[in-house]
């Protein structure tokens, strides 16, 4: 048994994380750290974990989490992870972080689209990247792990194992991104009020999304070679999903049927990526940690479909996902 | 053709107002006031107004308001309207007022359950309820009208003809509505977060919502006797609509057809009430100023179902309906 | 591990509890039979179960199926379950059955309201209705248990211990239900057809739905006396979730704290029974085998709020609730 | 006042444009022509337009109808349309076709995408395509105008303009649209059965879409050359709505402004078209004819980004636009 804490527990990937380690037989959550004043109960913060997790927040540093838990999963928002995260992993604790403090290896790349120097940059590039489809064997023994961005995951998952056969062309990538509204967070503003946002469909953050490079590093990687990716966000009145459409362009003369058994192949002994032959739905993986992913040739264009539930295999799901592998447990355990 | 103005133009009655009254061949939107900073276009308040109204936000004082309009909109919440009212009528111009500041006769009530002493409590009891479907008489020559509430407007036009007819006992009645979203403002909170209510639903207020003394007043005054309603309203996930379902039980042993007959009877030359056979769906209603409303006899109680877009015949629809009356224009004239 | 079986694998109550089944680690489904035409893949049917169930649906016998499975869950609608199910009996499994065919103790009230007379009429009344909360010691010895209705269980579950320890009256009882639109099951029709009942509400049904006779005998039960409700569903636009209003006149001068502490005491408990002090909303059972309840005392009334799943607490969670308690696991495996 | 008929009035898009023409004050709808039985009220079929209008379904013969109006709307599928317009053009009627009978010059293309051999092959490039922005000219004195897809038309009047200025190159174009769900028609099916569709987004239609030639054409026109475009539909949760995001290749070293002002300046003097700023919400433009168009440059790319109602700017608002041209009425009449 494992003793586990939160860092961050009034948003939404802390309660989807919670609803998770309930089922987890080996995980027993014994802190939860939040600046909320006066120790509210978890319930009284989200009332759908009453009965399940009888426990209050508490203010805490991080060296009295790391005595307590032998895991952290921090869900901060970028620039508050990385101001604790040393700390925690000074106190012996090893940790699973939300945010995207860890995700990129260049400290400059960080600091121009996130606003910020980095306040850790020497860790920069040593963390992996916890999608373990790609870094199964670094996540295992790590003392910290960066948890992949929603976005990122449904895009790196379709265009990787293509990139990596060096099947479709690194350059001109576009990825058009649909999600559900869970994804902009619990704090309540205009966007996301619901008779704003309901019943209605926008573009945002047309170049200035920060999973932009973070696609492209982790596309790069794959391929061995710069890749270039344009990736525009949109919003859809639903709770939770992601859908990616990518067009590239084909390297050489590649078909469909080459395609698709391209990604068969590399999800093979996957438990969470399924390669479908129907063009999927956002619902076929909500609530569950599967990414579902098609390819179709289309003219000169090659074009991907992937979905997942950005709360769960976007994030909380992830993060179990890396956890097992961390700490040996069956990878499935708690996300069937 | 009439000047108008409104007070209070950032939030969702005021845009729909605007979009209505862009459809009156004889009224023209001179003034919109509102404490915004920086005399904002108001296509950049309400993005779906852009090309049909080229006109900027203002503070304007009341007496700058009445001098321009010869009728002002007043969408402001209650207790900022009476503060302003009295000012604009000494201003010379005529008033609709959205807040539920001029709806009660009595201060004494209001102060109950607005927690608030009414700054003009002289004025109680000689405003019409601007429903004219009831009080269409006393709305044309008044200069002020008070805009009914959106909770009251369904369950009062479903519920008043078999009051008056002595056909339902006056005790024990039960109001169970339903409303979208929008009927609570524009203002976000973590209650209309997307995230929160969509794909939810709750009750709210109970026993202690403003619109109960609001519904019990002029059931009363439809009845002529005392009438005891209790109200429970709840939130729905969608935009706009609500469905009101009351309970009563009959007095005597009337049965279903008179009591349709009745209402149907009683609404026979309205425009914008359709006593309807079937069970009515708020998505019939949505986007005009109809009110659909039945009956049912089941058992020992009589049973109504009521419907009306709560941003229309709920507020700004029927605005328009009292401007019409209140200068003499044709009943639907822009409401069709 | 007990080899579990389905009949009717194509609908919504199926597919939630295959996905519950596949988290149980003492259930193994052995077969789904269908009468879908040649063996499709139970992923082809529900795309959300890839990668989760390996098995395709088979037109098999009550026989065959009997013969394979030590427990079936008969996901049929009323009339076709109870011409199955003494062959399964005879067969020697035991049998969950989803439908209302052994819910009613009368077979006249069954002919009255289902329009067919029942073909099994001798076992009527001897099968234990499948709320465990009420009739635990009856379903764990059961051959047959008669799972509940979605509707009845949020009505009963807060009714029945105020009716039980006589703090309301039994007569004059209102259950205005508000369901989400996966109670309507899978079949598409106008009713259900995306842009028809998006964004709408309406009441459908009353005085004529079915279960209202199952929630009148269930609180009878309860009360020891006659119960008389008038039950009126509405369908709600979301997936999942009800949620049920219910007044009731009080008996005697009861207080609100006296009605929640016989609700806390009742439930104490109970492992999927929550009793809140706040109003709950349905997302807050949203996916689990909760049901939430609150009682208000307003005026002369007395007014409870339940909410739950439909498809979890009201139909497939608890099928597995009373597998569970009929082969002796404890209660709440698979459903936390 | 002209008198006009509508073929095909179960669905949509005649609802709509019923809804529409009770506002015009030179149209007087004289019959509904449909293949449903015994002559239902228009109000049985679509209750929200009870009240509006005062008419019975009739089956008419294209004589029949030719006879009594100036001019036909004719809301049939493909392939049904063109059966019956030569009849009603020799009957002395004009025509606004809803179907995509005649938007296609090529009837080998229609043959090849409509799996169907065109049966007026003869007048197929002499209809003019009903895109007032781009056709008006030719709309007013045609006897048949062919009202245009509804993706085509958020597609095309966001990259004709930049097409036509020569500033974007014509190959290697993607449309990738996101539509609402009364796109899809009002035939039940699974794929638009409420809990299937809602809380769940799909690309559907791959390379298979009927709008795709259609858009090819259209774009050709503009470009004066042929353009190649792969245009992806998806299903997004929600009524109303188009938003398509395109993306294309600067033609030079063209800058974001330019490219700004030259929708600008395009659409100028258009009443329905508002080129903005911001990156536009379908809800912006929901219930309205207005087409929201903004542009971006983004790396080496220009991304479009248009949003309009797919039943209004999409199909009925257009018919209308088009009527009025074709009978001299100013063309806004009806639609603010």
């Amino acid at each position: 048994m494992k003793k586990v804490a939160i860092i961050g527990g009034a948003g939404y990937t802390a309660r989807e994380l919670i609803r998770l380690l309930m089922r987890h037989p080996e995980a027993q959550v014994v802190a939860i750290s939040d600046i909320q004043e006066g120790r509210p109960h978890i319930a009284s913060i989200h009332p759908s974990l009453a009965g399940l997790l009888d426990l209050c927040l508490e203010k805490l540093t991080p060296q009295e989490v790391a005595a307590r838990a032998d895991c952290v999963f921090c869900c901060l928002p970028h620039g508050a992870s990385s101001s604790l995260i040393p700390a925690l992993l000074d106190g012996g604790t090893r940790v699973v972080d939300f945010s995207a403090d860890y995700r990129l290896n260049d400290p400059d790349v960080f600091a121009k689209w996130y606003d910020q120097k980095h306040t850790d940059p020497e860790r920069l590039g040593k963390v992996p990247y916890g999608l373990p489809e790609l870094f199964r064997e670094q996540i295992g023994p790590a003392p910290l792990v960066a948890n992949p961005g929603c976005y990122p995951t449904s895009t790196i998952l379709a265009l990787a194992p293509l990139l990596e056969a060096g099947l479709i062309e690194p350059r001109g990538i576009i990825a058009d991104s649909k999600s559900g509204v869970s994804g902009a967070g619990r704090t309540p503003k205009l966007l996301t009020h619901y008779p704003e946002c309901n019943e209605s469909l926008c573009a945002y953050g047309l170049g200035r999304h920060r999973h932009q490079p973070e696609i492209a590093q982790l596309l790069s990687t794959a391929a061995g070679e710069a890749v270039d990716v344009l990736f525009t966000p949109h919003l859809v009145p639903m709770d939770r999903g992601i859908l990616t459409t990518t067009y590239s362009q084909p390297r050489g003369d590649v078909g469909e049927e080459k395609l698709l058994d391209t990604l068969r192949e590399f999800y093979a002994e996957e438990p969470f990526v399924r390669v479908v032959d129907h063009l999927p739905a956002t619902k076929d993986s909500m609530m569950s940690n599967f990414c579902d992913v098609t390819v179709r040739r289309i003219g000169d264009r090659v074009v991907t479909v992937s979905c997942l539930d950005n709360l769960i295999k976007g994030a909380s799901g992830a993060a179990v996902q890396n956890f097992n592998l961390m700490f040996g447990f069956p990878e499935v355990t708690a996300l069937i």
